[in-house]
């Protein structure tokens, strides 16, 4: 027997992004059901943003202290390595969901559990742990926030190893005594970060030439020479070429393209080497989408050629992050409420119901030590993109601010700047603690402030803000 | 004899400020003396920012890994005060001026030693410490950046007890072992915790019902707390009737209104009570000027009815804060470059030649723990100012950035909405950490970015700056 509902809008996956999206409609008088096969909040909450920085944090706070001369002093013993992984525990609610669940039904969102496919036009079938189907016709639109999953390479004998993903990276109960990690993104760096800091012998492996290949050269530098200075075993240009388990040693064999392949031996390897979209047996095919792939979307996040099916976060591979795809969730939201509605809904740059910012204006932070924190475009994507402009650097170093912070303080601070609208493009920061420094370089790329007013937004002294300074100053020359 | 001389411009006063008006006013073409009596650098660097938050550095940094489960295991130790007193020390070359003078003379700025007085228009008499005069004219301009000092409020007694000033208090080379603060200002609550911290019994008086009686009023709420937590002796409504000398100790009379005078017992008696023009005695008269008192300048910073003098920094009395001075030497330099070189200069608002943000956009951070960032207008001062505003606030320790940065983190963000506009007319942070989340909030302010366009300056996830999104969700309601 199949269960039939009618919801306004029916939400396919209850992460970060699905429970914005829900939550939004229903904020603007729409009926939702949402879907999670899994737990409620996603990969952000359980296996990924929030344990990763429950594992890197006591990291982070004891290195501020060392480098502080005076209060290093205090700093005689060890991390506590079972106290934080409880503190990581506690993060994740110990991958319960009941929380969430609670904030769901709190907000007047229907939750239905189970494993959720298309089946044609504004329908959605629910098959349950138990079996059962639940099927959930919409009356005004779809949204798919199924999200994004570890992609394990073709590499020979990867997936027998029963590798890591960024899943059991972040939810180890244990610390592996060597650790491999494949993969030099941001996951691998704060991962070998992380496990480095709380015992494991690591090895990172990158076949590029450079960690962090999408950020400013200097960071994926920068983050190379502390890994190494942890200790940590960093290998660029390492292309993996097979991986077999021996008793319980997990071995991966690495060349460098010249010499003989290496044989590179661990308790555990990480493969943190991209990711893809789960947009595979979803029932794309019975709406006459291609069933794999990302989902191609417009700035609306509508699924294009599908004016009932919203594609929201990871899924449309815009920007393959949390606040990213919860930001898609309010403009895609108060699309769906609109259309409903029969508002209008304005599809020009930066209007409530666009992304644009998925283009203009996308914040990271990789939270090694140093942090790197970056928005818009880097040098090399401004170049590809033939825009006129002109790249300002300055070292964090040199400002007051930072030296007061740690001594000997190292890092860069880079701009990137429309020499024809004179506003900025980007911005990185690459140095210890600048996680928050990152969002007035958001908030000056978003907002397109001209620099001719950004010489009015007078950075408190001595804070490492101070930066913004010497960057107009040296943009001037 | 006297020497004489001539330049494009005069500056009096070679503080953050005077350095600055003179460094752009030579870039700009013109020459210039720059005129000092004490240290090169000025208050900032050897008695005030510097050295305060190098005192303040040490503890704030074990408070932040003392704050974090896992971490806190690391940290068994003290602070070794000799060593952050030392680090004190290199942060104000040890009171050498060596190389702030050599970056004057590599700038192509005269340096001249010696008290300054104008003598007539356009006319500036040095007098060294071997009492020789120099007599130096300027073709185009004066620019007065004399600055403050410590107001010593009258007290019967208070003089004579021989107080600390903020310049013994930031420069002691001993921990006194108790310390009475008169003043709840946010010299008296930085120098409280500084001390309190390095070992002193502390005791504060603040005459008003509140510290920081400038800032939203959550913000010397949690001081009070933090600081009462760290074993201070807060005292509100505290009036000071008169201090003595008994020995080696002080002795202060303090009054609460209701009971009998209390006499409160020091080792040393800081004086934290405001500041005051150091406009005395420049010869202020000579030029028609009243001979006290801040200087009266309009927006470019030219001293009203006298075009070719300038008042820069602290001496206008517009705002008390190196930044804010810094500032005003870049506006007023380019000003008196532009009217040297007959250019014309632009005095509507944040053009180049104005310091606009001096009234919209004046950010400061109070380094205590909790941390106090503010820009821009209090809920009180927009209601002062009738503008049509409302008043949003969020809790920071409910953002997920701020649980992780430290346990039960508590903290508190404010933001003042121009209703009419739909614009930020100040922001408030207060919590542990926040000195570097300010900037943001600054680009906002005086960017005048509108909140249409700050819900697309996504904050990255999980940093304390996501805030702003809790900010914007509360103002939409």
């Amino acid at each position: 027997m199949t269960d039939e509902r009618t919801y306004d809008v029916v939400v396919v996956g209850a992460g970060s992004t699905g429970e914005n999206v829900a939550d939004i409609v229903v904020r603007g008088g729409l009926s939702a059901a949402l879907v999670e096969a899994e737990l409620v909040g996603g990969e952000c909450s359980y296996w990924a943003c929030m344990p990763s920085k429950a594992l890197l944090r006591g990291t982070e706070a004891i290195a501020a202290a060392r480098g502080v001369s005076g209060a290093s002093a205090a700093v005689t013993g060890e991390q506590d390595v079972q106290a934080t992984l409880a503190r990581r525990d506690s993060f994740t609610s110990s991958w319960s969901d009941d929380g969430q669940a609670q904030w769901v039904a709190g907000a007047g969102i229907d939750l239905v559990r189970g494993s959720a496919r298309l089946d044609g036009e504004r329908v959605v079938v629910v098959t349950g742990a138990d079996g059962t189907e639940t099927r959930l016709a919409a009356t005004h639109a779809v949204a798919l926030c199924t999200g994004s999953e570890a992609a394990v390479p073709p590499v020979e004998g990867l997936r027998d190893v029963d590798p890591w993903t960024p899943r059991e990276a972040t939810s180890a109960k244990e610390v592996p005594g060597r650790l491999v990690v494949i993969g030099g993104g941001y996951v691998g760096c704060e991962m070998a970060t992380a496990w480095s800091a709380l015992g494991s012998t690591v090895t990172v492996l990158e076949r590029g030439e450079r960690l962090l290949a999408n950020a400013e050269p200097v960071a994926g530098d920068a983050v190379a020479a502390a890994l190494r200075g942890a200790g940590v075993d960093v290998r660029l240009g390492a292309a993996v070429q097979s991986a077999r388990r021996e008793g319980t040693e997990v071995v991966v064999t690495v060349s460098d393209g010249d010499g003989p392949a290496e044989e590179i031996r661990g308790d555990q390897v990480l493969v943190a080497a991209g990711r893809r979209a789960r947009t595979h047996d979803i029932g794309l095919e019975t709406v006459g989408l291609e069933g794999r792939g990302y989902l191609d979307v417009d700035e609306s996040l509508q699924v294009r050629g599908v004016p009932w099916l919203y594609g929201v976060g990871d899924v449309n591979g815009r920007a393959l992050l949390t606040h990213m795809g919860k930001y898609q969730a309010r403009q895609a939201g108060a699309a769906i409420v609109a259309r409903a509605t029969g508002a209008d809904v304005d599809l020009s740059a930066w209007s409530p119901f666009v992304a644009t910012a998925d283009t203009e204006a996308v914040p990271s932070v990789v939270f090694t030590d140093p942090q790197v924190a970056s928005v818009g475009l880097t040098a090399a994507r401004a170049a590809e993109s033939g825009r006129p402009h002109r790249v300002v650097e300055y070292p964090l170093g040199n400002v007051a601010g930072s030296s007061l912070h740690r001594d000997g303080y190292e890092g860069t601070a880079i701009a990137v700047v429309d020499t024809e609208r004179e506003v900025l493009l980007g911005v990185t920061f690459v140095g210890p603690d600048v996680a928050e420094l990152l969002h007035s370089a958001v908030v000056a790329v978003a907002g397109e402030v001209p620099l001719a007013r950004l010489w009015h937004a007078v950075p408190a002294y001595p804070t490492m803000s101070e930066v913004w300074l010497r960057l107009l100053e040296t943009w001037r020359g």
